[in-house]
């Protein structure tokens, strides 16, 4: 039986009170009551054992231990840059890449996209599935949503790979760079792909192009397919 | 401007007919016309050029010249061993994994399966994702969908992977033994997750059991994870 995980982001040791959505959640739809045990994170990568002291109208009471850095957490930042997708492709995306363990997301304006803006509700909707797969997935860290912006402003530090058919390096050579161990950012198109001087303009600032393969992944498949290999495919 | 793909079971050099759904699809829904290139694929490997001769009420008419293997597939046979899952959940597994390349799927019945049965109407569900995502991603091999069967009954060649929790082995070290690189299956659980025992059982047939890492993936992300780790995970 998992541990009920509540999102405290004012997390430290002693007395908190919850009151909000979370304090809803706990008590009307899970209906935890006192003595319970709980899980606390604080959205940014720390977590704390902690206990259900009290539940009322006013909120839920916790008491919770002193926090520690979760060992849910990847040593590797990994930003996913992906450009804007068509209906709700970016929440399979955000999802699946934040159970993987990616740490943000930066939604990119493209040449070739059929979307050019967010909406403030469809950004809200990528928040709340960030934070629910960080729940479920366990994890203490909720990934950001930022952007949109340009391809041409998005800016990196550590390695960035970019997917693109053209290229001749395979994924796995291309992340597999020392470099690419700490801080990486991975970079994928829309539907109908970067234009090859969108993926030429990427190389020029330092980005790795890296091919997936003979087979031609959707534009919500690559994220994720680039995320578990980046997280998942290196011995440990 | 990619090619209209076209579906010929029995591919081989010359005219081909071709009647039903696919013709169908290639007259009234593509509007393709005598004169049009197309790349034709047997759903087994095989691929062949060819080029619209005529098209009427009875069918469409291909030439066709020699097929040939395709460069689009793995040299690793990959399995995916999935068990069943809740809803629709299966088709987004058949669909990102048939992208990366699996070669085929083999529905298992588990111990803590919310899911006992798979219906006739389900099954053709299926097997049109596979057929669609094989369509799209330009390959020539469209996944067979197998089973359910007793995950007691489940038989491989090759190497098996199976995900689990308590694992030391790492993902990567455990597939990257050679016996995996020609063929693999990768077995996951459903949403309760499998028993240690029958985690045990593969275990005690040979299987390789591996860990995900500290983060907890959903039923149906593990099976796209692996898969992208086994055919993308490795230079090349």
């Amino acid at each position: 039986m998992r541990l009920t995980r509540v999102l405290v982001p004012d997390l430290r040791a002693g007395t908190v009170v919850l009151r909000g959505p979370e304090a809803h959640h706990l008590r009307d739809v899970l209906r935890v009551t006192a003595g319970a045990q709980v899980e606390a994170f604080d959205g940014r990568g720390e977590v704390a054992e902690g206990r259900v002291v009290a539940t009322d109208q006013g909120g839920v009471v916790l008491e919770l231990s002193a926090p520690r850095p979760s060992q849910a957490e990847s040593p590797l930042t990994l930003t996913v840059a992906v450009a804007l997708l068509k209906g709700d492709k970016l929440a399979g995306v955000v999802r699946q890449c934040t159970e993987l363990g990616a740490a943000r997301f930066v939604l990119l304006l493209t040449r070739h996209a059929d979307v050019t803006s967010l909406s403030a509700a469809k950004r809200q909707r990528l928040e709340r599935v960030a934070e629910e797969a960080a729940r479920q997935s366990e994890r203490a860290r909720v990934p950001t949503i930022e952007g949109p912006v340009p391809l041409s402003d998005l800016a990196w530090e550590g390695a960035a790979v970019v997917a693109d058919p053209r290229a001749e390096a395979s994924l796995a050579n291309a992340i597999g760079g020392s470099a690419a161990r700490e801080r990486l950012t991975l970079i994928t198109g829309p539907e109908g792909g970067l234009a090859p001087n969108e993926v030429d303009d990427l190389v020029g600032r330092g980005a790795i192009a890296a091919s997936l393969g003979p087979r031609i992944l959707r534009a919500e498949t690559a994220p994720v397919a680039l995320t578990a290999v980046a997280l998942l495919g290196w011995p440990s």
